[in-house]
């Protein structure tokens, strides 16, 4: 399942389907075959690892997949009866297909005499397809929330200049954050204060290959000569303070991974709506004071209601520190057999 | 040096005297002998490392001693004195003491026709000596700023309530930094609304062997039954909001190390006056929005003038974070050659 994972590795981070890998294994435990998907339109990983064998050379082996083979016929048959039709004898896989669509495979793979083991290197797999899991099973983007402060939580001085808490290798960053999103989110506040581009660049200025949505959330009005309308992407603007509203109109659209960047007013709306999956905060060394914060109020009226996150990560950007976090989750209780 | 250096780590590490180590070195590069300071009232390194040598055994060798030796009587004689007249050909040091009293020695060396090198692995020795410098070379006690508080920078929730926002693992180390201070300070609000009782303790709540003084500081009336009257050490009350003042005040009872522990206004205080050596941020993995923060008002009204740190180590303590850092400094420019 580790190599499986690794293939999956191979496939694109961004678009609609998920990154797969699929190894499948002889009787006597060597592998025969691999492949991967490489994004949609093309073959799953399943079909790709048997399209490398000649006719009749998977009967009787083992395909180890990180993802529950699919139930349904999309731009591709689905894999569960290619992996049938194939005669694979017995199939592990990681994570559970949570599509109404797509999943089920392995219940059909059962049906036809498949002896089918799921749950193995779970977690792992889980946090590789973390986006498109929450996206899948929650009906909503997958929601990173960003942001940049001083180490007592400033993100601008007492008049308001921000410019630049953090380093450039910090900075750099988040435009790779950007680059990997379908949407960035900010409030009309932040356009009106900062006139932020949106655009995802790289060390030089020039923008990088994928450019994400500008997502322009709040009900204020937006001069027609600010940046953000001479970004690649057309701006969208959502007249609510609602985000769960914000949310259903992305993925209405389509959209996977939203990005939100601030300002402070936006990003405590998310927080508050317990919305986030996933926290990039970036820590300058240096202490400023005073009332420009980056999280306002969150509705913690007691210390028992604080929100608990578990820290993934802590990483030394130049000076600065980014420390990546998710909401506390109970203990994963998925099988964890080794393979 | 390095090997004088691991000798000083022997010493105390509290106490009114700086920890030393020294050893003796023959014309073949051999070590003939070696010593370290063990705190006030016993014989210095110098002195230490030559009472192993048989009379005229220390005759044409070389010193190397973490700190200049000193050129004052005190509980002992000038150490200076001493390695002239033992007849040492060359004594290399690190750190030259800055001490009113105590310093000179080098040129008292020179003057009796000793080779005398400074500056060797200074930057390590300045580290290690960091507290003791800091009260020697500025007149008042080595400030440490600590606070607890979420990624955010809370302190407490909208109610109040903060217990607990770190981990015993975190509020372990704190008690033991506590132990290795002279004084503990917290502002007369801290006492009124959380009555500590600032002792240090050990993990079953037993009291560690060295406590510090409690010192509270501000001009509100403290109740004569906080726990605070009840701590092992008596405590010292300073009526002003100058926190300079109190620093005048510690270093003329003796005092060489400070860790303030808050409130916000008096941590704020120490910040915005520039009277920090040390912080000592713990961060727990939490959020909690609104009004109650770590750091209050420190004097930053435009983003050239925050208070940027040099972050020393990030250490995970349980579920927290701790960050040590520094205020700024240019670069040392002392000597760095290697003996």
């Amino acid at each position: 399942m580790s190599r499986a994972l690794e293939l999956a590795h191979n496939g694109p981070a961004t678009g609609i389907n998920p990154r797969v890998g699929c190894v499948i294994i002889a009787a006597d435990g060597s592998v025969v075959a691999e492949g991967w998907h490489r994004g949609v339109g093309t073959a799953h990983a399943e079909v790709d690892a048997l399209s490398k064998l000649p006719h009749g050379g998977a009967r009787g082996t083992t395909a180890v997949v990180t993802l529950e083979p699919c139930n349904h016929t999309g731009h591709t048959g689905p894999c569960s009866v290619a992996l049938i039709e194939a005669g694979v004898a017995r199939v592990v896989y990681a994570v559970s297909d949570p599509g109404h669509a797509s999943g089920g495979g392995a219940a059909r793979l059962r049906a036809a005499g498949v002896d089918v083991i799921s749950g193995v290197l779970a977690d792992a797999v889980d946090d590789f397809l973390d986006d498109w899991l929450t996206a899948a099973r929650l009906g909503r983007p997958h929601v990173t929330v960003k942001w940049a402060s001083s180490l007592d939580g400033r993100i601008a001085a007492a008049d308001g200049t921000s410019q630049w808490i953090t380093g450039t290798a910090a900075r750099q960053r988040v435009h790779e954050q950007r680059e990997g999103s379908d949407a960035i989110l900010v409030g009309t506040g932040t356009v009106l204060a900062d006139d932020p581009s949106l655009t995802a660049r790289g060390d030089g200025g020039e923008l990088l290959a994928a450019q994400p949505t500008p997502v322009i959330v709040g009900t204020r009005s937006i001069p027609s000569d600010a940046a953000v309308f001479r970004h690649p992407r057309r701006p969208i603007l959502i007249a609510t303070h609602d985000v769960a509203d914000v949310l259903r109109d992305l993925r209405a659209r389509g959209f996977r991974r939203a990005y939100v960047e601030g300002g402070p007013t936006l990003v405590s709306a998310f927080v508050a709506a317990g919305l986030v999956d996933e926290y990039l905060i970036y820590l300058a060394p240096s202490l400023i004071g005073g009332d420009k914060l980056a999280l306002g109020d969150i509705g913690v009226a007691t210390i028992g209601e604080q929100r608990r996150l578990d820290i993934v990560s802590v990483e030394q950007l130049g000076a600065d520190l980014l420390v990546t976090a998710r909401p506390r989750r109970a203990p994963a209780s998925t099988v964890k057999e080794g393979v």
